[in-house]
C-alpha cells in the first residue's frame, strides 16, 4: 500500500452560497493529492503527459459526510491499495482542522497512449516506482 | 419516473490541457440539469433554500466513457426513477453532438433543515410536485 | 460598432459564501459572450484555434457596481467599437433580471500564431466578418 | 508599503485547452495572495467576515504578458502601496519558476458593512495592522 497526506487551504472561490465547499471542487483537491503522491514517488505527471502517456479518469465516487468551510485547512489522505496495472485506483479521505472525516472517495485512472487514445500497459519506468510498495502481492 | 433533457455548451474555462472537459466539471453540469428539472416541475431551488430547506449532496458517482471537448453542445438527460423521500436520487446521461454517450452518473441529495442541519421529510408542497409521476408506486 | 447580447443563468458553483457570483467568474461569462458574438458573425472560435490562430487575452479590466446572485438570469452586452487589427477590444456590460447594471468590463485579445506564439495580422477571412460593421472608419 | 510573496502550484483544473492557465483563474490566485498577506498581518479574512465586515472587489485589472503552464510553481508578489481607507488597493506581480514576470494586476477592495451593504470606515483594529507600515504618510 502507498499512503500520502497533503493539506489544502479552502479558497473563497471554492465555497458556494451555502457556505460549503462546492461538491464538485473535491475532484480538484483529489487531483492535486494524487499528483503530489506521484511526485513524491518520483513521477512528474506533467512529464508523463509530455512523454505521451495520459491518465484520464474512468470513474469517480465520493461519499459526503460533513461539509468543509472557507479557510479550512483540509488534510487529504490518498491511498493506493492495489498494485497499478492499466488501471490505478486512488482512495481518498478528507479531514478538517479538527480531524473530522468529511468525505471518502475513490478515483480510477486508466493509462492511455495520448496518440492512439487506447489503454496501454504502463512502462517499466512507470511501474518501477510502485513495485517496492507491493512486494508481497502475487 | 421523471425525465428531463437540457443542453449545455462547453465553455473554454471548463476544458483542460488535455483538451477535455475537466472531470470535475460534470458536477456543475449535473447541478444545472437538476435545478432545471426542478424548475420545470414548478420548484425553484433558490426559493427552496430561501425557505430554509437545503439539498446537500450525499453521494456522487460518475463513470466516464468518452471525453467532451471545447464548444461541444452536450445533452444531459436527468432521471428520477424512485419517488423522493428524505433522499432524492438523480441519474444522468451525458451525450455529445453526435449522440454518443459520454458518461453516466448518479447524485443522491438529502433534504436538510438549514437551521438544524438535520435531514427532514420534505414538505407536502415539495412532495406534491413529484407525486403525479409516481402514482403507481406503493 | 458590433453589438450582441446573451443571457447567462448563474450556477450554484459560481456563487461564493457571500452569496455573490465570485468576482473571477465574470471572466468566464465574458468569454462565453464573445465566442457567441463571433459565432453570430460567422466565426467559430474553435475552428479558428484548430486552424492555428489563437486569441489570448492581453488585458482584462472590470468595474464591479452591484453583485449578481444565484439563479439570476444575467444579460451580457458585448460591444466591439473599433475595427479589429492585431488586437480586438471587447467591451461588456452585465445586467441582472431587473435591468440593473452590475458591472462594466473591457477585454483586449491579441491575434497570435499558435506555432510561433507571435502576434499576427488576422487573415482576410477573419477580417472579412468585421468589415461590414466598420465601413465608415478610415 | 507592505509586501508579501506566496507560491501557488498550477492545478490541472486551472489549465485550458491552449495549455495555459485560464485567464480568469488569476483572480483566484490573487484572492489567495491577499488573504495570506492579511493573515500574516494578523487579520483573518474569515473572522473579519464573521464579524460583519466584507471586502467585495470594486475593480480588477490585469495585464497578461506571458502564460503560466500546468504544474508551474508561481510566485505571486502582493503590495499595498497606499494606506488603506474605505478602499484597499492590492497590486500584484506573478512570476514563474524561472523568475519571468507573467502578469501584473491591481485589485481594489471596499470595506462594507455586511448588514447594510454600505461602505464603512474600517475599525481601529482593522486599521491597526496597517499603521506600522505607513508611518511616514500624512
Amino acid at each position: 500500500m502507498i499512503e500520502k497526506s497533503i493539506t489544502v487551504r479552502v479558497r473563497y472561490a471554492e465555497t458556494d452560497r451555502m457556505g460549503y465547499v462546492y461538491y464538485g471542487n473535491y475532484a480538484v483537491y483529489f487531483e492535486v493529492a494524487r499528483v503530489e503522491m506521484l511526485r513524491e514517488l518520483g513521477l512528474s505527471y506533467k512529464k508523463l503527459e509530455d512523454s505521451g502517456i495520459i491518465l484520464p479518469v474512468l470513474e469517480f465516487t465520493i461519499q459526503y459526510k460533513k461539509p468543509a468551510y472557507y479557510d479550512d485547512l483540509l488534510t487529504i489522505k490518498t491511498y493506493i491499495r492495489k498494485k497499478p496495472t492499466a488501471r490505478i485506483v486512488f482512495e481518498y479521505e478528507t479531514f478538517n482542522n479538527e480531524g473530522v472525516l468529511l468525505n471518502t472517495a475513490q478515483v480510477t485512472l486508466v493509462v492511455v497512449n495520448k496518440e492512439t487514445g487506447k489503454p496501454i500497459l504502463p512502462t517499466s519506468e512507470f511501474n518501477g516506482v510502485f513495485i517496492p510498495y507491493f512486494r508481497d502481492e502475487k
